[in-house]
């Protein structure tokens, strides 16, 4: 039984970075099974669904692992800065340690599919809201207004959604040091507001 | 001659539609014929080098077209912090019309194809290039300085970018609202700062 699920997390990590890479039409299912030097029949075994699932799994893994990192740098920072500050740097160096190469899980599920699967409709739609949810309720733990709050959780998001597109076009990580502080900016006339 | 060239004409702006709907890969050329109302054998006639070529051209046009509006809207602002209000209001509304049914023409083949096509990656590189440096050239007319006019640019195009990304999933307008008042509220404390 572990060996079965082992084999299943290994073929949804492939699908993930095969998305990351080239986006989700073209992810062959035979891809996943040679990247996660999986059998061939454990395919259907294991997605039923076929490639739909595969990615909606590969998608609700990349929520998760937001979720987990936004948590995380939210309980080392000391302020609503520090956290955008970290979560901007984080994506920054991750597209930088790939070279350009692999850019979001759920942005080309958004681009190439979009309404039409409901499922992977659904799990872009969840991935972004609980994204949001999670920054603006640190934003407010770290002491910024309700108000505030949202609107720099949805410029995070999609400031650095933005980054990894432009970045990775231009090769270059301005993008991602103008969208860090531009957010750090904002977040700090927050602050001089409250105080 | 004035007959073919409408005809090609058509087909960009086809294969630039199909592009913003659902990506690079599933766009078909048949897809492009049917909907431009082609002849059939038009496509090997006005693009040789087939699909590549097709998308190249309608970047070449996406960037035309985003340099052109930038230029039409800094000639309307009174200030760098009205031109941004103004740019991300027009995406915005794009969005809305197309009932989040359309992003970028450039996004799909960054995320899609990436380095895979030496011809993709320079029209995507072109694109970002031209939209940034037409936009900080604004700014900078509209008073702001240099370094300020740079960040400003790279943050508008990617908290655009990413704004068509969060915002066609979650179906809503929330995160261009959050884009925009972030960018203008930067463009007000560069501003406060000269004077």
């Amino acid at each position: 039984m572990a060996r079965r699920s082992d084999t299943k997390k290994r073929m949804v990590g492939a699908a993930r970075q095969l998305i990351r890479e080239h986006g989700y039409h073209s992810m062959a299912l035979s891809d996943v099974v040679e990247r996660s030097a999986s059998p061939r029949g454990s395919v259907y075994y294991h997605f039923p669904q076929g490639k739909v699932q595969m990615a909606a799994e590969a998608a609700e893994v990349h929520t998760r692992e937001q979720v987990d990192l936004i948590t995380q740098l939210a309980g080392e920072a000391a302020s609503p800065e520090g956290l955008v500050r970290a979560y901007v740097e984080r994506a920054r160096e991750g597209m930088l340690a790939s070279d350009y190469g692999r850019g979001c899980t759920i942005a080309p599920l958004v681009l190439e599919v979009g309404g039409a699967s409901e499922e992977l409709g659904a799990a872009s739609r969840r991935a972004f809201v609980l994204m949001v949810e999670t920054l603006a309720l640190q934003f407010v733990v770290l002491g910024a207004d309700t108000a505030d709050a949202r609107e720099l959780a949805h410029a995070t998001v999609a400031g650095v959604e933005g980054a990894m597109v432009t970045s990775r076009a231009l090769r270059s990580p301005e993008p991602f040091d103008a969208v860090r502080d531009t957010l750090v900016g904002r977040a700090q006339a927050f602050a001089a507001v409250r105080d």
